[in-house]
């Protein structure tokens, strides 16, 4: 018989408002029971198990330990890219790096810290490494988080809404000022492939204008909707853009070095520098603001609470129920489970021509194509 | 041909953060594009159609007179629960008030004013006169409005997400002065019949404890929990409950009479009162806080704006596909619509063995039950 | 030469935003600098002084474990008004309890710990016992804690500004349902001799009508100013009441109750509730909120924060220089001290015929006298 | 007998939260009573009074027409610094763009409004202008506005404390991803020759540094500081940076440029790009975050809504004691006035060796110098 004695936990990339409610839940729920279990929490990603140190870098949590951490942003367990079992950076000696394979140290660490269990938080490429560690033989189950809601295994990942809150409660300061001196606002979102985060703070913030990287915008489509908007009386636009926007080939003089290079549209001081300097003949004052790390840090919003909640909470139902080397989603209304395998690499667009764009549309919000 | 000139628009019922978000959408979604119809508002819900006045009471409706409402809490066009058509109180020449069917004056007054449609936003109650009106003849389309969320039509209603960030916003600040000081604190939220907001509000808030009207409580096996939560180091307990909350029958010496009468909960002074009263016996400096209309009014969440922008989105789509006697709704990530017939009358109430509940009692919040 | 190695820390009284940034500025203060002390936390105010315990319960304090609390509503102390050394509940053998000066042992304690000096945060109650400790040679510094902004030595106590800010959103919130369902709302706040919270909040959050403990109502002075507005075409109302406001003698049935019995006031359900009762006649339909503890706990404002920081640190440099039995106070935009024994007992009320009165009095706002 | 029977209201220069606050107190103060007067709104400013139109741009204000602008940022009549009539750009014959003194015109056009008083609510420029009226024989009263609470002649304005709250708000957010990722983050607020919102912020904020335009700073100094700090143990830094701060000369390679040319701050990119450049050799990840016109817009907190209403009911009782050439002031509790010749070019700063300054060292903040 295979009882579950210790679990692991770590978090993984980037910051994510709702990973210490992950945390909580998933300590909680091993420990609140008859059938309580040890929770032992992985320091800084993987880079805590297969770091230089002598030992993985851990410590115990408990039930007590995560008091007040539900509405905390940030992670108490570090979070970071680094540390890829698969592909480790590891010095050699004659001082060259050289990036190596260490899963082996990584199993024998999970091995060695009596984990029957390891769950996993992070995005896709932390899922990723996830995964093969699963091939590899370790009882993994995964946690989805991404900022970006752009996984297709599940409906919607915490963090999303905390991001679109925060987009849209800096809209309804920008408005009023864009309001009373008759201007225009360009503020940049975070959304690099996807443009969720863009189209749902747009549309809840009361944009007259959403740049997303699945429709590449054409100057002059959004000037003529601006101009549109300005001679039926409007004195002001709101224009919000993903980081990702970018104007379609050859419609601006300097697109074709966007496409050419992914760089590009950073040298042009990022996305929304680039459409306030394009619409800059329309002859409107214009400010630009880029949102950057306000959207993922701080404390997260009640829905990405409970959702990051019962994701935990259910994380811990696949480890009772030894179903590995899946990952928890939900589903309408329903808290489920998908294989890893089918989740990750799988990215989730705003379609072009789906229902939100159509909404959008129909309300008068330009996409500038 | 059935053209579309002219449509109506009237809320009814309970106040419901996002009402005016459904109004700036209909109003934009029927002018913004080539095929621009009038919108006239109705004022004050059915009232204003079948009042005694001379004439109804509307006013016009432009995309310039929707601007700064989308963030805006209410209705603009008010909203009230009288004048339902079908039972509307008419003074007699002797003075007595008696119920009469007006609907005919109802109708007539919608043809006389020009609707080629109209669009009910509104509870349970609203939509079902909006339903009996279709089946006499006249082009409804619905969008359902319950702060509660328990419309089994819709995964979820606009509103709803606001009631429960407004609760859990004060869970947040009733936490730091429960830790403080040792207290229990019981805070009573909305939910006559469902326990939604509650359920939401403590999983998302850090409630220790949830009661709600699907699960009638037992006191001992609340005190029980809590007793249970002290003996382990806590220092503290919040409690939440729904206002429909009750003890079971017999548990309490006052509970037969709550059974008895539905007013008795009323006058042992609301749920939390209650609920504080039964726990008095444990020694536990509580204090108690009714959330009341905080949770009906003021600026919508973000994700009720897109919620309802979308509602009214919709709504006018189906205007254009002349698909009436239909109320429009959300499944999963897809906007859709229903016979008015199938979502009236419906109620979704927390299922007490579903899965929310599991999940919240495998992380240790009991429901006295 | 006297030296301070070693000082301890301590809170009085019911909770306040801004607690836990006072004890984080001490804490830095005193360790930041060459001249670095140890701190010590005295746990639950003057009752882990003078416990029954056999030790007094303290626990060192250092700027790392004060990380994160600047923000944090309550106090990591825990706070209580048991413990007065000078009148102590002691069990008798006999079983009974007897109140003792037991403030020998409070002092002896405090030389065992080897404090140096003693900072004690607390209201009116905690810094009177603070300055009787002084009096009997302790080291004792006093920073005031008041929500109600009552205290005359000083211009502004922290908490206030997050009391009011609560007061504050609660009305935006129930001031869009006012509107939308042609309603009177009375809010009740906190204030029971002092109605600062009440006037700040009713100023800023758009109130028609303040009623404050200063100010003894009468109800037809108030009616009359509710009619005038709404024979001016207002449709809602919004009042705030101060738990401490009153009618004047005679003016109700059952204001000679209130003025007799202290209690009285609480027993017709508090304040809203015998302002809603007493408007009856008006035939208005009023909903009531109390906002209780809301206002006491949570993150303080920025305002709040600052003002405890400086609070704190500005305590410190009393130490430094040795000047005990004063209180540090906020004039006009300078920090400074005053004698403990000036500050405690000299309550600061809303003058009836000031400034903000009048003001408000201007701006249409009634007082009901 | 020189009795008031109409006013004016304008507001000039930049955004500012609790314009709107000012014109509602106006409007209420100047209608409430049995005095009641017209009060007009001059449309954009100056350029509203001497704008090329033929006539003014103005629109009666009522106070059912301010219904509901208590609480929304930005200013109802618009507000540009365009329209100084002494110095107005007006187009020759030969299409060269000559500046104008054309007050005569402003004057004969409050002349022709019949307005008996002028309130002008603005920054220092703006008050020049009302100034310089007042010397023409307008009979002006001037309400202070500047974000920046740089105005000697009065301890507070209105702005001040919300855009202290948006830069908390984003420092309390940006604190969960430092701590989690071991980051600096450098954070921009405004004040370009006044460090008081960086000031504000920073203490209230928790920041571990802050530069502000008065201590110009070097960065060795800031670096030897960070660097004690992460050899204490501290894994990440906050660091606020208000606009206008620079290096001391010499400094930094760069540093003579800034110096020298006032625009090279902003060719670097900005006060906070400068110093996380200047950082880099630190090898801290660093991630900047511009607050930019977050700060100017949205919803006034409670205090700046009480400030406003205050200084715009005082601005009423100049209005009605016919004492003109004035502007309306807080010292200490106490709301006031000065002459606008003593208030206006009189900038306070932040002292470097002041109060604050030397309380926030106290605590382990740095600044650089």
């Amino acid at each position: 018989m295979n009882l579950v004695r210790r679990i692991g936990v770590l978090t993984g990339g980037g910051d994510c408002p709702g990973l210490n409610a992950v945390i909580r839940a998933v300590v909680r729920a091993a420990t609140a029971g008859p059938r309580s279990v040890e929770v032992v929490g992985i320091e800084d990603g993987f880079d805590g198990l297969v770091g230089d140190d002598s030992a993985p870098r851990v410590r115990p949590l408990t039930a007590a330990g995560c008091r007040g951490i539900l509405s905390r942003g940030g992670t108490i367990l570090g979070s970071t890219n680094r540390g890829n079992p698969f592909a480790y950076p590891v010095r050699q000696p004659d001082g060259a790096i050289v990036t190596m394979d260490v899963s082996d140290r990584c199993l024998a660490r999970i091995a060695a810290l009596g984990l029957d269990a390891l769950i996993v938080i992070g995005g896709d490429g932390t899922l990723a490494i996830a995964h093969d560690l699963a091939l590899r033989g370790a009882n993994v189950v995964g946690v989805p988080k991404t900022i970006d809601n752009d996984l297709s295994a599940t409906d919607v990942t915490f963090g999303f809404d905390t991001a679109v809150h925060v987009a849209v409660e800096a809209l309804d300061r920008l408005k009023t000022t864009a309001e009373s001196h008759d201007r225009m606002m360009v503020m940049e979102v975070m959304g690099r492939y996807a443009g969720w985060i863009a189209l749902h703070a747009g549309l809840a913030g009361g944009a007259h204008a959403i740049l997303i990287p699945e429709l590449p915008y054409e100057l002059g489509t959004l000037a003529a909707h601006l101009q549109r908007r300005a001679a039926s009386g409007a004195n002001h636009h709101l224009v919000v853009v993903a980081e990702g926007a970018r104007p379609q080939e050859g419609e601006l003089s300097f697109a074709s070095d966007i496409q050419a290079s992914p760089g590009a549209l950073r040298r042009l001081g990022g996305a929304a520098a680039t459409v306030a300097k394009g619409l800059e003949p329309l002859g409107i004052e214009t400010r630009t603001l880029v949102l950057g790390h306000l959207q993922r840090g701080g404390t997260p919003t009640q829905r990405d609470r409970l959702l990051a909640t019962a994701f935990g909470a259910r994380a811990m139902e696949l480890v009772w129920a030894q179903s590995f080397d899946r990952m928890v989603c939900l589903r309408g209304t329903t808290f489920g489970d998908v294989p890893l395998a089918d989740a990750v690499g799988q990215q989730k667009l705003v379609e072009p021509n789906g229902e939100l764009i159509r909404m959008a549309r129909s309300i008068g919000i330009g996409f500038g194509a």
